[in-house]
């Protein structure tokens, strides 16, 4: 985050920066969805929704699961937050009690973290590798178990790494943490950015789980601030009591805005888009690592690469600020994610076009040629 | 919060009631906010803010303050959050450590409370009567401060009760826990719907306070979830961090809109809404008291009258179930704001047309005749 304010700040003073630290798409929002939010405004939209969020939201939300997925969901169990920060916030509120552990893989998104201690819960790092795809597995999560572990949260497509875990791993994953009588959360924000795997959700597997979205990534919605949770249909109750006290509800503009996100027209767009990442990581990862950057498992999902660069130093947080000060490109050093071996890994986005990731890579390679 | 959901269910069995329970304003978003909300969409404003606020509204604030108190407040130190809800969670997240007391008045805005839990703290809630306005007291806060207070929350105007806090009633608590090298937490989101009684703020008497605020009530702004807080510069850092971790910016459409809040053009809406709301208290008050309720302090702020039902009942929950079920008519029960004996208190709210009011007073009237 400093790094990103720095690498304004340069900008600010008219230096050309290359930006690949974003974690937001470049797009705008859908036209569709924008023209939704603008006539619901006319139409003077301006009231507090429910807790719970708009019904006829819920209700398109669920429906997306089934056309999407094939998957029957209780409109009921769709809980409507403002960003998918909202959804974490409920959830870890309602399932964690000081000194409650939860299971998290490292690297990993730093605010679940800070969730987990929001509430006075104990975040309990893994450190993942290549050779679980840098996910929790179900073999780590058992031989990691403590007494006070209470939660165990996996994101697929993940941020930094952008690998998935497939059905049958997360299979594997839901029956230990059953096993233990704990709760399994996933983090589906990057859902429907994925390139070349085949997308599925969590909730394919069985209703007692916990799952976390956003129309922020895929939909293209940052600035909204709108996301939601699938939740236990017996958890549904306290949530919203919750959702009440802590942020009354979510956006309304956003909400109704939101209810054009699932149309033909808007898909096609978001589609589209879909397609222009996956070229940018066609091209981005084998440019990098024709540089010396090793990207040892292939990510298909979210929009980022997490590259090590020990080829290069054993200090990725200076390398990341010697690159931006020196050659005006902007990257995020991997001691954002975590505590496993941070200095080795640094994270490319590609939320910036391809001439830009061009000009990136081509001012890379003079950096790394010294 | 069941009761207007009861009323909801009601209404749409076909049932006509009147709402005297809702906590924001029956109008629409003024035109010129909406307007203005309508262009940033179509300009495509669509992505994050900073975590802290569009820098422009953060200016925006500070030149209210100047133009509507003469404070001169830097634009550094103000925060534009997810509604006031996203302010009272940031500061007690920044200010209380779990253990850490907080005194409160009784009654008073039930989710305050909440939010100190929610950090673990220790909302040490007071009793507070007519004698001092139902708000806290130098005097009270003095004789109850404990060995793990750490800070004290005021609001004013206040829910449920509309009373107000003088500048020199706040000047004397300001420094009663300043002796105590406590925080000073000031509610302000009423601020600007205040009926024949002089406006002013917390930051006139100094720096080293903090002031939660909200485009909800004045500006009618409620579904855009949009806040802001002011606070002592050396806090700020601490605030920007957590803002990015606990929810990364307040919705960008809003901040976009917000900027036409303090134009002459939406002041003069404003205005006009204000007086309508002075004149529904001064046909409310009386016409309740005429009924027998007791409102002992006349509240010069907000949009709620706080009445003693004790004529009626010595059940004010079971009487507003009643009312509602028999004669179509909510209103609050005490117990919603505390333990300060909620049984002999009702809070209506006037936030529906003189019409509707004249209607309910009818009902009301129709049922303490048994």
């Amino acid at each position: 985050m400093e790094l990103l304010a720095r690498a304004r700040e340069l900008e600010a003073q008219g230096r050309s920066i290359v930006h690949m630290e974003v974690g937001e798409p470049d797009f705008t929002t859908p036209e569709p969805i924008i023209e939704a939010g603008r006539q619901a405004l006319a139409d003077g939209r301006t009231h507090y929704t429910p807790a719970m969020g708009l019904p006829v939201l819920r209700q398109a939300i669920a429906r997306h699961y089934q056309q999407r997925y094939g998957v029957d969901i209780d409109p009921g169990r769709v809980v409507v937050t403002p960003g998918a920060s909202g959804a974490l916030q409920l959830l870890m509120s309602v399932l964690i009690n000081p000194g409650d552990g939860v299971l998290l893989a490292d690297p990993g998104y730093p605010c679940n973290r800070n969730f987990v201690h929001l509430v006075g819960g104990e975040p309990q790092s893994l450190e993942v590798g290549a050779d679980t795809g840098y996910q929790l597995s179900a073999a780590l999560i058992e031989q990691n178990w403590q007494d006070n572990t209470r939660a165990v949260m996996v994101a697929s497509p993940s941020n930094p790494t952008g690998t998935m875990l497939s059905r049958e791993e997360l299979l594997d994953i839901y029956q230990v943490v059953q096993q233990h009588a704990g709760f399994l959360i996933v983090d589906e924000i990057y859902q429907g950015l994925i390139y070349g795997a085949e997308g599925h959700t969590a909730l394919e597997i069985d209703d007692d789980l916990f799952v976390i979205n956003s129309f922020s990534k895929y939909y293209g919605m940052t600035g909204w601030r709108l996301g939601w949770l699938v939740a236990p249909s017996d958890k549904i109750d306290l949530i919203d009591r919750l959702a009440q006290n802590i942020f009354l509800a979510a956006p309304t503009p956003a909400q109704h805005a939101a209810l054009a996100a699932f149309s033909d027209q808007t898909i096609e767009i978001l589609e589209q888009r879909r397609e222009i990442f996956r070229q940018r990581r066609d091209y981005l990862k084998p440019a990098l690592e024709d540089l010396g950057f090793r990207i040892s498992v292939k990510p298909h999902g979210a929009f980022y690469l997490y590259a090590d660069c020990s080829q290069h130093t054993n200090d990725s947080a200076a390398f990341a600020h010697d690159l931006l000060e020196q050659m005006g490109v902007a990257v995020t050093p991997g001691m954002d994610f975590g505590e496993n071996a941070p200095e080795r890994y640094l994270r490319f986005a590609y939320t910036t076009d391809m001439q830009q990731l061009q000009e990136g890579v081509r001012r890379i390679r003079q950096f790394v040629a010294g």
